[in-house]
């Protein structure tokens, strides 16, 4: 029961952040709808193509969707006249980023998958929406660049840790507090500090 | 039948328009046969996929391949000498996206799936190729933008009343002749008078 | 024995070729491991999901994430110090190419596919994790446009020699090694002399 609305609180967040995301693109309110579609259940969408499982979570239970449309219209009427409440939004994307990461980590898990997979599933089903978001809105994939603020690298503390906790015995429950506490913290840490990964450097350039 | 032959035409109509599209980015032949097997072929395999049904409609149906490859030969061959026939090829794109959204979202109706993924889907089947068109030319998609002349709004509403009409005791033959005409006329309605949705505004700018 | 350590050369080569396209955009670690990943798998995660082939390969042996994320690091260590050993890598690439387009194809044709989707399942499983990870990297996809050094036209030609080569009466082992030589041989002459295929001429703009 809990789990449930943490999973619709996460898509009404994710939503939220695709609908600011296409708004800021110029989107008419068909692209905008779209994108706060994409990105709040597309995560969920390709570990559920990947696991086969089917029906697929928002084709078995329409009030994700719902609550997806309902997301985004207030976000669009709110945003008409005030400016976004970004720190509200991303201290509740980071629990969106949490729930979603963990339950993914915990629906590989159920079906006995290796535990490199099982963190594997976590991470897409936190992210994949939001790169899906930005791959939509043609812009590189926030979370893979050089001013990305950990987001990818918490999902994937978050569901080693869930892992290693549970190898080394603690019991699934406090597991997942804590899994989702880590990604949380270290989401939040890095926005506060602008902690982010170290870019890469490449010599010479490429071939073809 | 006539449906079989419309799905082969809506088929050979949406390859023609990745054909156009890839050579318009300077693409060679390999890039022009692929973008118009995705865009003619994306959405139907997307709602396959998400409804698992398999095999896949090309897959098992080998004639569609063949019908793209076809009609983006033709395509390729006509334009080396003459202008694209735009005007043909909207009216024929709209019959296009007509019969590929009722039909997705027929077959997610057989399924027996609620009403709002029902429309989902025959909007996907109708708009997803065109969007993966568009991500594969590394362009904004069209369908999403304030250029857009309510393409997917057409889906939309046509996807909608075809339910809506059987909800209120039409039978399923009068509500799919009245949704595919709805999305045509729609849709070269906007064409004609050059109608769009409204944009978004958001204040102010991002976080991150 | 033989294949399943070619399976993970594949892997391996596709893995660092994304690593450096990733690192030569400027993206930090996890955005470069995401690419290396996605590219390293992609086309055979696709192939799957189009064939319904449950678990997919690398939920079902994790060894091949390993191997990515190996070659991913090994890379990166790399090229902080050398210049990327780009001919070796091209010569890699294309024996990837070879077996990754032939093994793809098999798979399509021990499920009895028409002639046609076998083909096209070889290209799709040899040649979708570069264009993932193109459109990942916000770029035009390189096998589409007029710079391609024949990647996708090789895969094309050795999936077409591997059927045509059976069903005039070649035995499975020599039209698959008939088929992957033809594969390497075209792309690397392709890029030894600069082979290309046409771009495509379209008069006139568009619509919309």
């Amino acid at each position: 029961m809990i789990l449930y609305a943490l999973s619709l609180l996460g898509v009404a967040v994710f939503a939220a952040s695709g609908a600011l995301a296409a708004g800021r693109k110029g989107f008419d309110w068909i692209g905008v709808g779209a994108i706060a579609v994409v990105t709040a259940i597309g995560g969920g969408t390709l570990r559920d193509l990947l696991l086969d499982r089917h029906p697929i979570f928002w084709i078995a239970d329409p009030a994700h969707l719902w609550v997806v449309l309902g997301s985004a219209t207030v976000t669009l009427v709110y945003v008409r006249r005030h400016r976004p409440p970004d720190s509200l939004l991303l201290v509740a994307d980071a629990l969106g980023l949490a729930f979603f990461t963990i339950s993914g980590a915990q629906v590989a898990e159920q079906q006995g998958l290796p535990g490199l997979a099982v963190v594997a599933m976590g991470v897409i089903t936190g992210t994949a929406g939001g790169v899906l978001r930005d791959v939509l809105c043609n812009e590189v994939p926030l979370l893979f660049g050089p001013l990305d603020t950990l987001y990818a690298t918490a999902a994937l503390a978050g569901a080693g840790a869930y892992l290693a906790l549970q190898a080394g015995g603690v019991e699934r429950d406090g597991a997942e507090l804590f899994g989702m506490g880590l990604v949380a913290a270290l989401r939040l840490a890095a926005i506060a500090w602008q902690l982010r990964l170290p870019g890469v450097r490449v010599h010479g350039e490429g071939p073809r």
